[in-house]
């Protein structure tokens, strides 16, 4: 067993310690973020920090560091309030990674990192059209994280665009099917294989295993 | 392609919207969450929505919602600021679903799960024995998210416990070895396998898959 303090985390190698701490809670979702600048500059971001924050209304949140990287998303956020969150799939996972590069703000990452623009419903902003399940977001408000100079993201979802065979009836999500991956640190992914789906758990009553219906309609 | 606006989410069933919108942004990590209460009880409760906030002071976030269950999670640390994050492997994972049914304050879910209570370093939090992958932080501040009542709980890394075999020379984490999982939505779990490790990405350079040295020392 490997026990570390936290003067230990503290004393490792910058790297190192990047590596450890974005790696302990375990997998994360894996998405692109499609933004847009008020010069109509398209503009795309690799992003795993993005968490649920509540059904009705429909909100997720996520952690930008504007000092660091992500600058242009922020910025496109702050001039035009709509995103797009698009799953990083097994055949995407190259192009999705390569949009983490610093490029320059005039530059497009889906010109820079093949992959295509696409509108959908007329939402301002970009979707990419390599990518399965997608969604629309407003921005409604940052909070600023004064431990560490982070920024914290509240979205509104407007809009779900979901291939019909990845969608179950129950409406959850066939991740697996829809060769959705996940990341473990920044660099690190992983496919989603489907374990099963637990019962609702109450006190003293059994755990059933349930079996998902998996096509709409 | 399914296509859903903010109107067709609103009049979704509240269980179907649930399901919706917990699963659409994709895999999330899941881990058993420790606290104790003043009066000594232990509490353990499943959580899916610990994200990373940065790691130089080394901080995650995690969204609660006293208003639906979890209340005895943020009672704990507002008494006690102390609390654990333990990765759910394949190996507990009805037990560590059983830990949101709503267990009385005064009942341990450890002794009502069957999982067991371990002490690390004289921690006062409770870790779980059965998972392998385990943290203690302390409780530094929360942020009352006014759209819905949830609240955002920052947290510092104060130790981590890890078997070597687990630890990557370069201190990430084998997830997949590790039998670590992720949760779609609130109750279907998956397994994880690596695919592979990119190269940092810059401009004009192409990448790379690395291969990792899976040992530490």
């Amino acid at each position: 067993m490997v026990s570390l303090t936290k003067n230990d985390i503290n004393n490792l190698a910058q790297r190192d310690r990047i590596r450890l701490i974005n790696s302990i809670a375990g997998v994360k979702p894996v998405n692109l973020l499609g933004t847009k600048s008020k010069a109509g500059i398209s503009n795309l971001s690799i992003i795993s920090s993005v968490f649920h924050l509540g059904a009705d209304p429909a909100l997720f949140g996520f952690i930008i560091r504007p000092d660091i990287s992500r600058r242009d998303t922020l910025n496109n956020l702050r001039e035009t309030p709509y995103l797009t969150l698009n799953h990083v799939n097994e055949e995407i996972i190259t192009q999705a990674h390569q949009t983490s590069a610093r490029y320059d703000e005039n530059i497009s990452e889906f010109d820079a990192c093949e992959l295509t623009e696409e509108y959908l419903e007329k939402y301002p902003a970009p979707f990419v059209k390599e990518s399965f399940i997608k969604l629309a977001a407003k921005f409604i408000r940052e909070i600023k994280i004064e431990e560490n100079g982070t920024h914290l993201i509240i979205c509104e979802i407007e809009q779900i665009h979901i291939p019909q065979e990845y969608l179950n009836k129950d409406y959850s999500i066939a991740l697996e099917k829809a060769k959705s991956v996940g990341v473990s640190g920044l660099e690190t992914y992983l496919s989603l294989k489907t374990l099963g789906t637990l019962s609702y758990a109450k006190p003293d009553q059994i755990l059933k295993w349930i079996k998902k219906e998996e096509v709409t309609n």
